[in-house]
């Protein structure tokens, strides 16, 4: 059951909009509480997943959507790839159950990142199979978008690294 | 999975003890916080156990026990009655999943109630159902106790109502 988490992810969130005045701030903890959370559940994701190694960008996504988000939060979001490089992803999400409790932002929190945790988490997890991510929401249905929408931006490429040292 | 569920309950603990220096304070915020989020879960419990009413405060208290914690928390404390006069419960928990992740309390944190939020739930849940309750830790492993002892005072019983209008 997750309802006990949704409700206690929102304690944790209006505990920080006591703590912090500005959104930024209660978004940067979140984001912050969220990779040391990744840091050490990958090592549970991998344990009970028993998923092989991916072996590009892609499969990764995928397995993000597929796999974690399915055995974390019970819901599986599609997968777009937003780049020719094919670094860039979207994670689209139709429901997002962390939000379940949550009518709408207050005005005076139009800023906030409700789920920023999530973000941390990835960014989290994925660094410790040595792969580095900036992971931002880049829509959200809490702000009056049509889609909650979680952008990966898989840094480092093999190709990035040839590049620095010509 | 409630992995991301402990370790997110872990990070709300520590921003509470950032946040105050006394774990008294730490104690009462999660309590308060608990309490909240019982009095909001009492309607997902209501929907999805289909429970009927209870007739007796130790049909309550093997509620909490066998469907609640089960049902939130994957694990059934026993129950045992404390007193002659039949209005006080322990819940013996031999395994606390929230505290997967914690190896102990540090030195400077002895006074930390970690679980404390529990107590607050069971109360605000109870409260929703014209139950009032004390509940408090009465023993915790992470102190060093054998098991960790959650004890529930039922409060109110039709008795002691008359007893005050004498």
């Amino acid at each position: 059951s997750r309802e006990l988490f949704v409700l206690t992810y929102g304690a944790l969130v209006a505990q920080l909009c006591k703590d912090y005045e500005k959104d930024e701030d209660v978004n940067s903890c979140l984001d912050r509480m969220g990779y040391g959370i990744g840091v050490r559940l990958i090592d549970d994701f991998l344990a009970r997943s028993a998923v092989k190694k991916c072996r590009s960008y892609s499969e990764t996504a995928d397995m993000i959507a597929q796999v974690a988000f399915k055995m974390y939060l019970g819901v599986t979001p599609s997968v777009s790839c937003s780049s020719a490089a094919g670094n860039e992803f979207s994670l689209i999400l139709d429901k997002n159950p962390l939000v379940d409790f949550v009518e709408e932002l207050p005005a005076e929190r139009a800023s906030l990142c409700y789920c920023n945790l999530l973000c941390g988490v990835i960014r989290g997890a994925l660094e410790m199979v040595h792969l580095a991510a900036e992971v931002t929401f880049l829509q959200d249905r809490l702000k009056g978008d049509a889609v909650t929408e979680i952008g990966i931006t898989f840094l480092r490429k093999a190709d990035d690294r040839k590049h620095k040292k010509n």
